[in-house]
This record gives structure tokens, sequence and C-alpha cells, in this order.
């Protein structure tokens, strides 16, 4: 669930994801039932349930729900995505990412553990034959994540701030699986130190004195 | 999917999932199952099959099937944990497990794809309300295998042979978190270097010189 600081605008894969062709009217009720359905997650996670008794949890029809999207999977990925993009729109876009603002992003993810849990369900089910939208989604999104963190960390090599003796697109791909692999310990065992963990990571990066 | 190499004896996990108080001749049916599915899941996957398609796959009736696993779910997790034992048997455990060693581990577990997806798939629905079987599988699962990453990284450091500087147990912990969450990545992107990024790892705990 790590995600780089991006600059997204906010108007990224969200508008994407569910049915396509809507109205400006129907963009905005769109918008409006996911950010009630990330409430509904916040408080109690996503599992199994149906998409009906989530049409239930965030007060709208289950027909409406289905006016907006086809399937209970690509409402949850719009869910995630949306929640997403909501935290990059925050991110200071003149901040450039270090190795400390990137595993500061992990840690705010667990903040909030019923996306914490959305992710890696969502994930691990687009590993699963015939689950395209989850499966579009999650390389979209590693390669998008992983070419951000390789700049960074080219960037940070050259200036001397960590490392250089190892290739910088497999630290990317190290960080991400880091933070994925510690979230799914953590789920399992709270006592876990999730931030504490992530940041000796990012102490393997500094460079030898 | 990482696993420590370990001493166990092959007598461990597989004889408590699934139905309990079987006679001998029962014991080693089950047995025979389980190495029958793990061949079958080698070549497919477990995608979505339920437990009577699995069950016509192994070429046994789904009644028998029933027999042995209250669920598919059960049957599941004993044919990973079966996997496992298998693995863990053919290790030399004079060997003292090397950084390298448990890497090499990591890597083996790749040639078996289908196995990969099976571990990520089952792992992200122990993270599910109500998956207690899952949860149980993957928690002592966790616990045993920091356990010995951790003892064997202590070593290593007393030994000099790893930077001392970052607490072992969190070392293991990251291990493992890297491993996981690279066969994630890798499942997605093949093209991702799963066992050259693995080793990267590996030179990340080198002691400074």
């Amino acid at each position: 669930m790590l995600d780089a600081v991006s600059t997204t605008d906010g108007t990224g894969d969200e508008t994407v994801i569910g049915r396509r062709g809507l109205q400006p009217k129907g963009v905005a009720r769109r918008q409006e039932i996911l950010d009630r359905a990330i409430e509904v997650f916040r408080e109690r996670g996503a599992d199994g349930t149906s998409l009906r008794r989530i049409a239930e949890a965030i007060g709208v029809s289950h027909a409406a729900l289905l006016h907006y999207f086809d399937s209970r999977e690509q409402l949850l990925v719009a869910v995630y995505a949306h929640a997403e993009i909501q935290r990059n729109a925050s991110a200071d876009p003149a901040v450039t990412p270090g190795v400390d603002t990137m595993i500061d992003a992990a840690i705010a993810n667990v903040d909030v553990p019923g996306l914490v849990q959305l992710y890696t369900t969502l994930l691990a089910a687009s590993l699963e034959a015939g689950n395209d939208v989850g499966r579009e989604f999650f390389s979209a999104r590693f390669e998008r994540v992983r070419d951000e963190l390789t700049s960074s960390f080219r960037r940070q090599q050259a200036d001397g701030d960590i490392r250089d003796d190892v290739p910088a697109e497999e630290l990317a791909a190290l960080l991400i699986a880091a933070s994925d692999g510690l979230q799914i310990q953590w789920l399992l065992e709270p006592s876990i130190g999730l931030s504490e963990t992530l940041r000796t990571f990012g102490r393997l990066l500094q460079p030898p004195r």
C-alpha cells in the first residue's frame, strides 16, 4: 500500500473505474458514493460483504450502486483508488520524495486498518484468473510506483544520500515489497512494529560512512 | 512463501489440518490425496476451483474429499502445509541457515508458480474475518519463521557475517516481507527479477567494510 508522493492531480484512475459515459451529475454522485464507502470501510473493513450489504451500509439502494459499478470487485477497486488519490492530493507536490518521505507515506496508511486490509484483499484477488479489473489496476499501480521510486532513488544516489552499490529499480521493488509484506504480517500480528521496521529498511539504504 | 531451512521432521502441521481422529489407513490416504493435489496445483493452480472440481482433478470422489477435509479452505491450507513440509524435509538439517541459504529457499519456491499463487491467495484469505483455519496457520507460520530467522541472524551478527547495527528480529520480518511482497509483484509482472532482487536484499545486510 506504499505509494510515492505523487503529483497526481486528483482526476486520475477513478474516472475509469466503474461505468463510463456518465453525465457530470453522475460523476459527482459516484464520487459521493466513494467518499461514503471509504468512511464505511475505515470503520468496518470490506470483509466478505456483498454489493447489497455494502449498499445498505453506505445508505444507497442496491440498484443505485449497480448504476455506477458493474460488480462488487469494481466498486472495491474504485474505493481503494479513490482513497489513494485523496492521499496523494493532500501531499505537497513540491517535496522531492526521499526515503523517509516514502516511509512516512507507508506509515500513514496504517492509520486506516480497514483500507490496509482492503488493499491486501484486493491485491490477492487480482492474482486470481479472470479478475481483469483488479489485475489491470494493480499491474499499472505497481509499475507506476516502481517508476516513481526508481527515479527518486536515482536522484538520491547521485546526491550521495543513499547507497549507490545496488540498482535503484531493485531498491524500489524491495521497498514496495517490504511495505506490502509487513502490512500482511502486521494485520495477523499487530505487535509487529510496522513503522519501526520500515524505518529500519530505510537505514539499510544509508550510504556507508 | 519464504521459509527458513527447518529441521521439521515431516510429521508436523499437516496431521492437524483436516479431520482429526483418522485411523492409520485414513492418515495414509489423506497423504496420498495431498500428494496428488500438489501435482495438480503445480500444473494448474487452485484458481477459483470448488472442492468438487478439485476432487475431479485429483481423481477422487467429492464425498471422499469431504471425508478428509471440512472445507475447500481447509484442503488448500493442508496442501500448502504439506508442500512446505516436503521442502523442509529435503533440506539438510546440518546446514546453519545463512542469508544466502534463506534466499535460495525463497528462490526455489519460484519453480512452482502454482504454489506461489496458492500461498498468496491463502495468505490474503487468512486476513478475512471468519477464516480461522487460515489465520491460525499463517499466524503460527509467520511466528515460527520469524523466530528461526531471528536466531540465525543473531548468530550471523555475532560472527560478523552480517551488519549488527539493526535488530535481528526486524531483519527477519523484513526478509519475509520482501520475499512475500516480491512474489506478488512477480506474479503480476514476471519480468521482475525475483531472484536477483532478493539477492540484492542480501547485499544490503552485508557488514560495512
